[in-house]
């Protein structure tokens, strides 16, 4: 039996920081070892909210870079723009024609939105579509999404159910695979770190801004010699993330036992994630700084995705009658 | 200065009748003498409703047969398959990204059948979005539609003149270009033909159908004797679209003397019908008897469609930051 296709997209609305790290990157970039891994750039997505031309080059080519930076391995894994396959835009329309109004209006994303008294564009709602058809064209057969992509992939099970009844068995039905998120990623300010709340530490910040930041996460006003609650603390929070379990220990017993200021360990946080992401920086710079190598792992992507997508649409039209 | 562009859309949804005939096909026709004609076989629309394939297939060659057996002249037109140029559904799904909900929402073809208690799919809804990437992809300056079609077209020029405030001058902004129907054609009960009345008659109609058809045509119980009102009579109505203005004159005076019957008179309209539509029906005989002519029209369309829309859709992609 081959290797089961697992397919995961990217959507480049911006710079990674470490929630994106450990809740999406580094157990997405473990998929590769696990089967036929395709990891697409989603700029069609992305421009349902970046409408910058310079932007959206920048952050395509920048997650690209980010994730090679990080780990991916492009000769294994399929790494490609979904732009690069445009044919996912008519597996879209045709799917369009199969998807009944409230299934789309039902979709917690586009309700959020409306609650709020926004005014929603049409790509906000239709955009579960465009994930199905996303899903459907490399005939995936496992789809790991965060627990609020859930319902998408549920869309996407209907609509290749649906599909096959209609017109003989053209999709493959992928199976939705839960990411367990290790753990929640703490802000700056102690909320959980997201960029709608401002707190993000970026991953592949510069040493000046990094160092700033670290020192300026939030604490309680526990003078040096005090005992402090590492249980309750962001740094030590943020530690666990980058620290070996020996050193996480040393650093709660002396939360504990006081006679450490906070300034001092937050020095110690700010080295662990210095050091850590030292390699991924290097390599990542190394990539930047020859466009034509990001150049040519996104072309070779492309060319792989592609032999597999042009069969399924091909497929797709003969059975619906387009040809 | 360059002729005008003028494009036309054809969904291939069933056979056509007079009322197609004169409402829509010899106008369009016709308008391949005033510009550079680009006429579509609008196959990605009809999969909103069509889900046989045999009878898309059957549909998209037959609407490309008509056109062409009624004068079409694929020298001087372009005709192509929209889904050979499948890159009006990218851009589809980039003006999608642009179009505010309520703009859909308020489109009447989705209103009314939302009025009707019917649930809409979402194919419905978003097509305005597709008819809007269908004008633009090929920078079209006229766009010659029924009344009610007129919305659509003003959907396009706000998506066209926002898009250009944001990216620059990407779109050329069209033109709605009212068609003026010049007769109500009556349908075989004395209401307007229209195939959700199922009082049709088909253009290519078999003899022995069209007769039938003919025959059966709606009348009063007026004996043979009596005088006729040609003001209120269907056949009357009829005969004005087919034969000149002295047998028509003709026959109203025939009408207000009395002396002869309703079955006369739709004989002499059968016949007007049947020659008129004579050289039509040979000439699509001729063209449906070797399948490779069509073929070669249709590969020549694309081929013709596809040089004007790629520089459109990389002008697009180039200027939203796709590429």
């Amino acid at each position: 039996m081959a290797a089961p296709r697992i397919l995961s997209g990217i959507k480049p609305t911006g710079r990674p920081h470490l929630g994106n790290y450990f809740g999406m990157m580094r157990p997405g970039i473990e998929w590769q070892d696990r089967g036929d891994a395709f990891y697409f750039i989603a700029d069609y997505h992305a421009f349902t909210t970046v409408h910058q031309p310079e932007l959206l080059r920048e952050y395509s080519r920048g997650v690209a870079l980010d994730f090679l930076a990080c780990g991916l391995d492009p000769a294994r894994a399929v790494l490609f723009r979904q732009s690069d396959v445009p044919e996912v835009t008519e597996l879209a329309w045709l799917l369009t024609c199969l998807t009944p109004m409230p299934m789309l209006e039902n979709c917690h994303a586009y309700k959020d939105h409306q609650s709020k008294g926004k005014v929603p564009s049409h790509g906000l709602f239709a955009y579960p579509v465009l994930m199905a058809a996303d899903i459907l064209l490399y005939d995936s057969n496992i789809v790991p999404v965060g627990r609020d992509q859930k319902q998408h992939v549920e869309v996407t099970r209907d609509l290749a159910e649906k599909a096959n009844r209609m017109f003989g068995e053209i999709f493959v039905v992928p199976t939705p695979s839960i990411v367990q998120t290790t753990a929640t990623v703490i802000g700056l300010d102690g909320q959980k770190m997201s960029k709608s709340y401002g707190n993000t530490i970026d991953i592949f910040e510069e040493e000046k801004a990094l160092r700033k930041k670290v020192m300026g996460i939030v604490t309680d006003s526990a003078a040096v010699e005090d005992s402090k609650d590492p249980a309750t603390s962001s740094i030590v929070a943020l530690y666990r993330l980058f620290a070996p379990e020996s050193d996480v220990a040393l650093m709660e017993d002396q939360f504990r036992a006081g006679g450490i200021g906070y300034g001092e360990f937050k020095k110690r946080l700010f080295v662990a994630i210095w050091e850590t992401f030292a390699p991924f920086r290097q390599k990542r710079a190394e990539l930047a700084a020859d466009p034509a190598i990001l150049d040519g792992i996104l072309a070779n992507g492309a060319e792989r995705a592609r032999a597999v997508a042009l069969p399924v649409i091909e497929r797709v039209r003969r059975a619906t009658g387009l040809r």
